[in-house]
């Protein structure tokens, strides 16, 4: 499944790295990063989607949120986990930080144009426009995100007609980093954020959880809202777009029946990243697996 | 009222400031610093209790939370703050933060012998103790301040055989900081936190609120616990504590009827600071009477 050929306007790689050029080699690990363990949700899928690739996976942890940050710093805390990943000799990189993807995407592909390099909002931003019939898009994220206007941007650069209505939901970051994803308080929140964007009756049909703490929250943010309505998980979408960028699988099953190996890395304690990224993860992760670096 | 005389154990000020020495002057300014705009709850406080005097309140907007940088960051942090408070002339200096408490305030007293220096954390675990007849005491804080172990440290210090029942309550920040004090889903969230350290037969009869957001949650709070639980809010124990190390007041009654000063200083985006710190300070701000400086 080749993506690229199939996008107007974009997709969902960056400039500067080969999109439709050759393809991503499948015997070099993909790098991840993000400020922190949202960026898990993002590794999910792409683990989901290519169960037998190799990942290493960067959190942020001592300088995490990047979204109060200014955008000449996130570049640089950008440009210094790349720069810790291909020592570690990734061939492909995934930004799976809204901030980052909006802050540095653009100059991560300029400064390594032989690296292949994914964003989690292009991604989702196309994926929404395939979904939406009416063109009409709401968009929640953190307030960083919301503010800077990035899904806004990428959406409408691909159809200049789309209407999109953003709504901050930085309560959804704390419900889940606290491990509250589903029941009353879960469901009170998302009510009282999502229930004034689709009552109306030109509501959205098409809802993008532009953060990626939001993909858990997803059975409670579908109780709240019109049966209709598709929610478009940018984490998906990111993994659908990496698996449209890798070279074809190998001829033989053999290598693929073995799972990838992920390696975890974080800038500051391993204890909390190995809880709270469990969450994220959906899968229990140990302490003692995270390598804690200095960038 | 002198408040040092009457406390074994510890005053709420450093060690190395002049508690019980020469009081606080009070022609000069009272710094007050905080990561971010919660300390403003604690300014609210110090200005109810001395409203002719006058403060200067830094957010060091840029850096936050400082809940999740290491001690030695948050040490290095808060020196900054200090020093951009003394450039401009402050006579005393309160720790509206409780990380920075917790982590700075004995290092701050070391550094500045001639400034009088007070933090939240020992005011709050002082009124504790005095506020409790069991002495088994609830105290509610960020995860990061719960882990460090302050408040508990502080109560045990005063009471070795006081009772401690700590719990990290997360998601009130986000509430706080979104406007969500009041209400149904303040109300839940309350509840689903608190419940479980009131409803046991031997449960706390006193409950701090050892995060300066919390004040504003008050109503919410006091909705889910038993009505005999006596609440200790730190900004106001603070406040306590400040009013008995200043010095008399003046004669004249003249001055008294002056509302004190504030200058409102932030290292980040003023807009968001007059915004959401509004709630904090029970006040409408405005943006341009925000100045922003570089740390």
């Amino acid at each position: 499944m080749e993506l690229a050929g199939t996008i107007s306007g974009g997709t969902g790689v960056s400039p500067g790295s080969p999109a439709g050029g050759r393809p991503i080699r499948r015997d070099q690990p993909i790098g991840v990063f993000d400020s922190g363990v949202g960026g898990l949700t993002v590794l999910r899928a792409l683990c989901d989607a290519l169960p037998a690739q190799d990942f290493i996976y960067l959190g942020d942890t001592a300088r995490l949120p990047y979204g109060t940050k200014s955008p000449d710093t996130v570049l640089r805390y950008s440009l210094q986990c790349v720069e810790a990943l291909l020592r570690r000799g990734i061939g492909g990189l995934v930004v799976a930080c809204n901030t980052a993807s909006a802050s540095a995407l653009d100059a991560l592909g300029a400064r390594y144009p032989n690296l292949p390099v994914i964003g989690v909002i292009e991604s989702g931003a196309e994926a929404a426009i395939e979904a939406s019939r009416s063109q009409h898009i709401a968009v929640i994220a953190t307030e960083g995100t919301i503010n800077g206007g990035a899904y806004q941007t990428a959406i409408r650069r691909r159809n200049p007609g789309a209407r999109v209505l953003p709504r901050a939901c930085s309560m959804f970051v704390a419900l889940a980093e606290e491990g509250w994803t589903s029941g009353s308080v879960a469901e009170a929140v998302a009510y009282r954020y999502l229930d004034p964007l689709f009552s109306a009756d030109d509501a959205p049909d098409t809802l993008v959880l532009g953060c990626t703490h939001f993909p858990i929250l997803g059975a409670a943010i579908r109780a709240v809202i019109p049966p209709h309505v598709r929610i478009v998980d940018s984490a998906a979408t990111t993994a659908h777009t990496l698996k449209g960028q890798m070279a074809a699988e190998p001829d033989s099953r053999g290598a693929e029946c073995s799972p990838g190996r992920i390696v975890w890395l974080a800038t500051d304690d391993a204890e909390r990243f190995a809880r709270v990224g469990g969450r994220f993860f959906g899968q229990v992760l140990k302490a003692e697996a995270v390598e804690i670096i200095d960038l």
